[in-house]
């Protein structure tokens, strides 16, 4: 098995992290299309990199066997942010991530996962929370199996979105 | 009806959403008693008024009739930050909002949510996500009339949530 290494995104891997979200909106659903947005390459540089970033980015690679020309290569990322509970204060949250096909069942994911937690620990977080698509039976095991709580099942928790004419409607604008 | 001020909170606030989140934590859910940890005055200052905030905070007051001595009295808040949509970008989340029991009807929950799209449009975010519990009918009535949509019945989103044991375990800590 290939040697993986997970580690904080450099404005040079917008590129890969780019590539891989084509991907992954390609491949989403079954019979679903890219939605990605044609602005979406600058605009991870704009707000991943700045002086006070609207996210982090974990990418996992896969380093070269020994002797090989290749370099490293990624094949998965995991896009978080801190966000804040009213009862327990500073809170990480994983909003995206994503394992190529071609690398899952190598507890590629499972790694990601683990490194948030670690980040969400040395920043004095108290919560990891994350949100996932009903029809993910495969994520949401693995969650649970690494000792996720289903808060939608178990509290009743739902998600609820204003967005495009009716969040200006909203506004007044 | 008295007249109401939706605006942004300052420090000298922070008492005024203790004594708010305090009255809601006990009204919670039937028979729901208060969890606020000790430290929360101290952490709303922290948190929410350094240099780079984890989250900004909306208070509705009611304003003194003309001629009455009393200054404008806070009645509700709305917690909230903004977050990242690899899809959509720049997003406002509502966290947590709160109008006390006596002050409801008169539309100041609203106010607050009407003024946090205007925030959101302002900073550039195309959406506007928040999230609420499933027995609370009242408010999922009252955001569906406003024109959010359910994401959890639309497409099965499920939020889920480490914490305490298990998410130190995850980290390996």
């Amino acid at each position: 098995m290939a040697s993986v290494r997970i580690r904080e995104a450099k404005e040079g891997d917008c590129g890969d992290i780019l590539r891989l979200i084509r991907v992954k909106t390609v491949g989403r659903k079954p019979g679903g299309t890219s939605r990605v947005r044609k602005t979406l390459g600058s605009a991870l540089r704009a707000d991943g990199f700045g002086e006070n970033p609207f996210y982090h980015c974990l990418v996992a690679e896969i380093l070269p066997a020994p002797g090989e020309l290749l370099g490293p290569c990624v094949v998965g990322y995991g896009i978080y942010y801190f966000i804040y509970s009213t009862w327990k204060g500073r809170t990480i949250y994983l909003e995206d991530i994503y394992v190529m096909p071609e690398y899952r069942g190598q507890g590629i994911g499972s790694k990601i996962i683990k490194k948030v937690a670690e980040v969400a620990l040395d920043k004095g977080c108290s919560q990891f929370r994350l949100a996932v698509l009903d029809w993910n039976q495969r994520a949401m095991d693995l969650y649970k199996a690494l000792g996720a709580q289903d808060l939608t099942e178990a509290e009743g928790w739902h998600f609820f979105c204003f967005q495009g004419e009716a969040m200006r409607k909203l506004a007044g604008k």
